[in-house]
Order: structure tokens, then sequence, then C-alpha cells
């Protein structure tokens, strides 16, 4: 299939390009790198199945003198520091990126794809989350330029799927962690193997105790590509509902790459990330998809990935492409 | 002041109008009639200060020449006939035309306010509503469409006021009647005077003992312009909080219309409206506002206004403008 990807460039654009590419499609990649990194456009250059346009999908898509089968929509900051950095661009792709994605599926008569999030849900009052949970999200507070963006981007895509019979998928990603992660994503798994690669104590805050989810990348793609391939217009979650407390993904992560360093705690920030879980019953009877990796497993994949990302950043000569932009603040 | 008003051929952005005019601002009028009416047009146009501009707002802004100091963006489908009939372009004026407006309101250093609504509280399970109630909305239902994209013009609402110091008033609207009221809204007040002035008996869906609570149109427009002059950035409820049920609607209708028609029961429809009433507690201390029409008398006023159309609709000659247009769905 000829098959356009927005946000290419991002975490987990790239790796839904490596599996597109790796199943025998044709990728055109799209990206603007506000929140995408060059290095994940670089990783496909020499690929004679990839093309890669620059643009600013809020504003407007490139035009595809060939045929498109598939347009998946991936395009849009995705974790706090970046939406919160870029708040009015973030709404942006939500409603006029989306609509600019669904027109040009429409055009070519191709199916559709939108990467929803498990932020829609907000800060939940029903544990684990089903598809049919309406959420709980403040839809003027700081963070609705995320949530309420991608809530937009749902409504718009089941109207154009009941107002103009378009082919339409939506997948609500929960927490995703693996290999080509953004340094400075603010995130828990993030910071503790850049703090464990430094060789710096792991911060932990408050005693640890609060529980996260967490699915490795590849079990994700593997949802997002069965999805491709079933006819189901309503959302679909595909998370990991296996709950660890972030003491255990301390712990492991430290235990990866060097159990000699210490772990310690710190008082607990005002805005700690919302708790979510997913129900992935719907995924498990529709689409016959589970997690498979372990959480261990993906974190050495994921240390092993990290470690990679920084021989290449201390080997650039920076003269021509940038293997990767670090941004790590405080951390190291 | 120089108002600019978004959606001024409307049910409210007509009010809002003459409103503005009589308090002495000069008002340029946009709307591009998709749901508004042309009659809303012609009402002031031999007002001296009044300038009207055909546009969808969605896909841009009329360049004004003159300075502006305030924006007020009530363009939007409202009612469910009309949003559903649009869900795309009702979904691009919460998203495209809310930006268009506030970037209107930023190039002119004019304030704004944004017409938000009580859908945006969805189906509540909290009563009456606070504003810090999160609303209970799904994301993707066929309502989505002007619920989400309400919710979503709040949010960049807050982000250009955060972002850019933008200074933003956002007013959450409950049930609103009067006169000028689309007599194709579908809804009970406007269903209820058709009927009992075509001399047919008043329908009443199941026993009538389900509440609705409706302000009249004058209380809505003086919180409005109380809320323009204050500096408030997050929402503010402006309904009534009177509870009458739609049986008391019927009879008080029928009796000031004619006495001797009777009222009818049919089966409830599946899609019956939410029920939902208004905390005005803030609006109280606030603006020191508090609806002031009684039901009776907002009710006698509304007949005189649907009586006086059906007189310049018979009138008409249809050459020129016509006063109204007529959509009554098999209540003739």
């Amino acid at each position: 299939m000829n098959i356009l990807v927005t946000g290419s460039a991002g975490f987990i654009g790239s790796h839904l390009t490596s599996r597109l590419l790796n199943d025998g499609h044709a990728v055109i990649g799209v990206d603007n790198y506000i929140s995408g990194q060059r290095a994940n456009t670089k990783r496909f250059f020499d690929h004679p199945r990839f093309r890669f346009v620059e643009a600013d999908v809020s504003l407007g898509m490139p035009d595809t003198h060939e045929s498109l089968d598939y347009v998946l929509h991936f395009a849009s900051p995705a974790s706090p520091p970046h939406y919160q950095q870029h708040p009015i661009e973030t709404l942006m792709v939500g409603a006029q990126g989306t609509q600019n994605a669904l027109e040009l599926a429409r055009r070519h008569d191709a199916k559709f794809l939108l990467a929803s999030t498990s932020e829609v849900y907000g800060d939940p009052n029903v544990h684990p989350q089903p598809e049919s949970y309406w959420g709980h999200v403040n839809p003027n507070g700081i963070r609705s330029c995320y949530d309420e963006a991608k809530r937009y981007a749902e409504a718009i895509t089941m109207a154009y799927h009941r107002y103009h019979g378009l082919d339409t998928r939506i997948v609500r990603i929960f927490n995703t962690y693996g290999p080509r992660m953004r340094h400075d994503d603010g995130r828990v798994v993030t910071n503790f193997v850049h703090q464990a690669l430094a060789g710096e104590p792991l911060t932990v805050y408050g005693d640890g105790q609060q529980t996260r989810s967490f699915q490795f990348v590849d079990d994700l793609i593997e949802g997002v590509t069965r999805l491709m391939s079933v006819r189901h217009h309503e959302p679909v979650n595909i998370g990991n509902p296996d709950e660890y407390t972030v003491l255990e993904f301390a712990q492991i992560i430290r235990d990866l790459i060097d159990p000699s360093l210490d772990i310690i705690h710190r008082p607990m920030p005002q805005d700690d990330p919302r708790q979510r879980r997913p129900d992935i019953t719907l995924a498990k009877s529709l689409l016959n998809w589970e997690p498979r990796v372990t959480l261990r497993e993906g974190l050495a994949r994921t240390i092993e990935g990290f470690r990679e990302d920084r021989r290449l950043l201390e080997s650039s000569d920076r003269r021509g492409w940038r293997p990767l932009t670090f941004h790590v603040a405080g951390e190291g």
C-alpha cells in the first residue's frame, strides 16, 4: 500500500514507519519537527520506499501525485512539556491538522486512522477505562490544549465517517515507552534511564508507591497495524494494563544499568501525571491482540536504544544531520 | 466601542446586536446564514452604526479598517437539527472560526468574548452545574460535533489568554428562548407556540413531567453585557435555574394563545434532550446578575414576536428580502 504518516519523525510515528516499510509498504512521511526529531527522518532516508515532506499539516497537506491507500494521522506534540510549550500548535494539529488529513484521505478514497490518546479519559473516575467511558477532562485547564484537541480530533473523525462515509479508525494510545523517545519528554522511564546512564542517583517523587502502566512501543505498533485491517470505526484502546509502582521502574532500570546506583526520594510535585489503566477487552476480541513484551525486556531494549543514541551524538561531526537534539533539563 | 459580532444574524447574536446598538456602540455583524436568518440582518440595515459582512468566519475574518475594541464570537449552529445537518461546519466554526476571531482580536488589541454553552456539561451527573464541573460528554457521539467543538473553543480561548495574554471572556449559555428564535429549531417552546398559533393541539411527549429551565433572551443579553465589562477569564454560567415541567410550558402557552386548545400526549422519543440546570452563584456575585423576566412574561413576549413574524411573512412580496425563512417540519 501507499501510506502517508503524519508525525513520521515522532517517537511513535517513526516506529510505525519502520514497521510499515518492513511489511513492504511505501511510506510518505510528513513532519514539521515541532516535537519530531530529524534523526527519525534520516533513519529512513536511503530507503527506496520512503519519501519525506517537511510540512506543517495544520496549514495544509503536501500534494501527492501517486495514489494513497491509507492516511495515518500521528502528528502532535504528546508529552506535557512539549504541548505546554506549544499549546496553540497542539490545538491546531488536533483540529485543522486532523481535518486536513481527513480531506486528503477523502480526495484519495483512502482509509484513515487517527492516533488518539488515553488523555481523552482525563482524570478518570472509572478504573480501568473501557472505550465506552466518556472521560473526565477539564475543558479549559492547562492540559486542555492537548486533551480537548484530541477529543475534537475524535469528534471530527467520526463526523467524516458518518457524514462523508470515510473509512476511519481511531486508536486510543496509552502510555508507551521504547527506543527513540525524546530525551526531554519528562516521563518517568526517560528520566530514570538518563539518570542511570549518567551514573547519577535515580529520583523518585514521593514514596514511589504510585503506579503506572506502560506498553512497549512494538506492542503498540502491532495493535495499530491490526486495527488498520479491520473495519471498526469506534475508538479502540491499545495499552498495557499491567501496573508497576514508580519505585519498581526505578529498581529495574537501576539493576539493568548499574545496581550500585542510589535511588533518592523527593517531594511529590503538584501536577503528578494522572493515573490511567486501559481496559483492553475490545482489542483482545476485535484484534486478537494483547501486549507481549515484558517490562524487563522492554526496558532492556529501551536502554540499548538510548545508549546507541548517546554514541551517535558523541560521534556526530554536527556539520550535516544532527542525529539527535538533546534538551535534557537538569538530569545531565 | 467598535464591536464585531460573529453570528449576528442568529437568534442570540441579533438580540446582542440590538442591545449594543441601543447602548450607543458601533457593530460590525458577520454571518454566513448557515443557520442565521437574513431578516435579522435586514432589521439593522438602516442603522447608521451597523455594518454587515456576509462571510464564513471559519474560512477567515473580514478585513476591518477601523479599529476594534471587542470581538464577540457567537457564530455556530446551536440547535440539534441544525448542527446535525451541518456537523463539519459546526466543528469548524468551533475550531477555525474561534481561532480566526481570536486572531482578529489579537491584531486589534481588542477584548474577546466566546459564546460557549451548557452543552459542555453534556449529560451531567452533577445538578445543578457549577462552572467547576468538568462535564460528561461523549467525545464521538452524534452530538459531539457541537459539544466537542465548544469545549475546544473554550480550550483555545484560554490558550490565547494564557499564551498571548489576550483579554478574554467565556459565557456558558443555558437554554434561552424569545422572539427571533428560528421556527425550525425543534425546541419545546418553539413547537408549542407554533402549534397553538396554528390552532392545533399541543403535543407533549411522555407524561410531560420532565423538566426544563429556560431563560428569556433579554436576561441572557444583560448577563453578557455585564460580563463584557469585568475582568474574569474563566467561564461564567448565564441561565435561569427555575425548572418547569414540559406540561407547564404547554399549559401556559396554550392559555396565552387559546385556552380551548387540546394538549395531547405522544410516546417519548429516544433522544430526549438532556436535563441541565445552571448554578448561577458566580454570575450573582461577579456580575450582580440574576434572571428577572418571569416565564409567563417571557412567553407572552415570545408569542407576540412569533405573531409579528407571521404577519411579516404573509405581507411579504418575496421579491426583495424575505423577512423569515420558514421550515416548520410537520407542525404547520
